[in-house]
């Protein structure tokens, strides 16, 4: 049997075989929902006892105070000491090149004045405080926490606090040390539905924020649905997806290990490639075959490339573009000559990577910009994480007692004509007595 | 007995009264989110068929196919021509001012080159198509259609399609005028839930669009939240809110009609002064005494005043700053002297009207800015409906291949460090042998 699917879009069932290999529904676990919901409850009103409880049920992790469960900052500057030479060497270039990425991202308040001396502008100001979640254990990426807390600090965020389990009091140093690099003001080791709670109402000890990132499993993805509206939310991740446009000439053994490096996630993450040159496709059918065995997470790549990954072949790189659009993928490869002409035809898809060398892995890292990606079709209509969500806009509105003469009659105007009389006097009241 | 609450913010339970004050829990009826979980199922699995059946329920409109649904575009001109030249002239001058001021905030694609040739940067494009959901009835406002469809042009959205009720059949000839100034592409006469769903889902009339905006009733709002991720939506509002700061200057019947302004919108609608001088505190008592009985909808001033609104006494300006920053109000007016003084102290406001001369309703109708603002303390993460929710980004990354030497040998040593050795022979692939 093939490790991956093959799919061609000239045959007849091609739009309803691709619309199959892309379906995923979030599955709503109604209990995982229900958990989360009485987690967040217990939180809300026994505040720090509830987080105490819950991190000894779940966590293992025995603490009389939740300030006790804090995570001093000199802990991790020692982390950041103790790691391996050419580790914290990546790490503090990666966080160096993140940080001028996305400083071009910062947006700055602006005013115009009219004729008349009426100022129009927008203001830019930083939220006070974000919460951060890393999760603990195996999912626990120190290039995650770089993504999300230096597009927060580069906004001006006064004070990140970031949150993480440590299962039976194991603390990740090399999580540490990245919180340590980017900037993190305070942390403590509380996880789960219960962290999220802690910071959305705010506990005794955990000050309320405005707005929790991060990624975390289903109980966390729920306690954030339930909280947003009391908090911002980033956004609720499905699994990570790559397409790869190829017009054969890219060795296909970078190709392969291109769609091994989304397929080694997890079994749901996906990874198509579309190409318009069949004898190419067979190549990186072959390469699968020889490498795969070789990869040390051989069992999630066979499962992954199985049910959700494809080799497509397509009549030409612009219907591969269309395809790409319909698709609107998180990552999208364009590995072929003039990439610059094919991105231009790309509308829809969260990072878009132009020529042979730009492998997604290098963005996932260091290139810059960010890894936190919008999945499942939503690149339609969001966005990459950015300083832009640490960030928001407040209207300005100053209104010059000539302008009021003006702008107050065509208020009056429309509010007689929506029926809203005081909307009407309180612009008439501006108006200078005849 | 007053007609509005008074309070000092000098008395031992101010913070917690104030907290009363400001309580609103956005009261998730259940049996309301049931029902429109079902019209959504039904419109998802049964599409024109069912769209039209609740058409038929709700609204007792008949039609043969949702084709005859649609508003021709003829008539929203003809809608426009009919309108006396009065407001015909407000509603175009509303849109020029909205139009230019949203102008300012089209994003724009960026690049830079490294010294290596590494090209890095931010694609914007719109959205392909959106859904502008227009309330039925009374609470059909035209400057909605305005606020809501004027950005997503600017913004560049190829499509933008208007659902609306017609309960019996009746169109409401200002939204008709108000799309047709916009620029909306499509209108038809449909609404509630399965407006929403039909738009999200897409039916063999409707197509699916990308984003929901626009306001609606408690089944819009619940449908929105649920479409939510296969589409995007805008916000769901919560009641609307006036916080003032007045230095006492002001004539006091001005400052009362601005109340009433915002308190006319419905009973759950919020108007709150903040002063530090009692004296003028009693003057805009009583002129709201006075003014009050003059009001065509005075039970709801009564009701919102009395329940929501309040006179507070504060220390100084300082003071009324810090608690405006603290309820982050939708609308701040600061009708003092130097209020650009005042306005550099809040950190979170939807908009800011500043001087004795900008009345919210200005802002409402035609100052330029947006009057869809975020509510209920979530200007602390938010920011008013804009261009900006109308376009998405992208990242581009385009690694030379001198970059990829540099950047492959970060990323391999992170990826390491995480046990993605995918990831690690995906950027080792692009190294130059040695």
């Amino acid at each position: 049997m093939a490790l991956i699917n093959r799919l061609d879009a000239r045959d007849a069932g091609f739009a309803s075989a691709l619309r199959n290999l892309l379906a995923f529904e979030a599955a709503q676990d109604e209990s995982i929902d229900r958990a989360a919901a009485d987690i967040l409850h217990a939180v809300r009103t026994r505040g720090d006892d509830a987080l105490l409880e819950y991190t000894r049920r779940f966590d293992r992790v025995q603490a009389d105070s939740v300030a006790a469960l804090e995570i001093p900052k000199d802990s991790w500057h020692a982390a950041l000491a103790s790691l391996p030479a050419g580790q914290r060497q990546a790490l503090e270039a990666a966080a160096a090149r993140v940080r001028a990425y996305h400083e071009r991202q910062r947006g700055e308040t602006w005013t115009y004045t009219e004729a008349d001396g009426t100022v129009l502008g927008q203001k830019i100001t930083p939220l006070d405080r974000v919460g951060l979640y890393v999760p603990g254990g195996k999912a626990a990426y120190p290039s995650s926490v770089l993504m999300n807390a230096i597009p927060a600090k580069v906004a001006g965020v006064p004070e990140l606090i970031m949150v993480t389990p440590t299962p039976d009091g194991v603390r990740n140093p090399m999580v540490l040390a990245a919180a340590a690099i980017a900037g993190v003001d305070r942390a403590y080791a509380i996880g789960g539905a219960q962290a999220v709670g802690a910071l959305a109402y705010g506990t005794e000890v955990i000050p309320q924020v405005d707005k929790v990132v991060g990624p975390g499993n289903a109980y966390v993805a729920a306690a954030k649905r339930r909280v947003y509206g009391t908090v911002g939310i980033d956004m609720i991740a499905g699994p990570s997806e790559i397409l790869i446009i190829c017009d054969g000439q890219t060795p296909a053994d970078w190709i392969a290990m291109d769609l091994f490096s989304q397929a080694e996630h997890d079994e749901l993450a996906q990874a198509i490639l579309l190409c318009p040159d069949a004898a190419y496709l067979d190549q990186v059918a072959a390469a699968i075959e020889r490498l795969l065995p070789t990869m040390p997470r051989a069992d999630i790549l066979r499962t992954s490339l199985a049910n959700r990954g494809a080799l497509i072949h397509v009549r030409d790189l612009e219907e591969a573009c269309a395809i790409a659009n319909d698709i609107a993928p998180e990552h999208l490869e364009i590995s072929t000559a003039d990439p610059e002409k094919w991105a231009d035809r790309i509308r829809h898809a969260g990072a878009i990577f132009m020529g042979r060398y730009s492998s997604e892995s290098l963005g996932d890292y260091c290139a810059g910009p960010n890894h936190v990606l919008p999945t499942s079709r939503t690149a339609r209509f969001s966005s990459p994480l950015g300083v832009y969500d640490f960030q928001k806009r407040s209207s300005l509105i100053q209104v010059s007692r000539e302008g009021a003469q003006t702008l107050g009659r065509i208020a009056a105007e429309l509010a007689y004509g929506e029926g809203l009389q005081a909307h009407a006097g309180s612009a008439e009241y501006r108006l200078d007595p005849k």
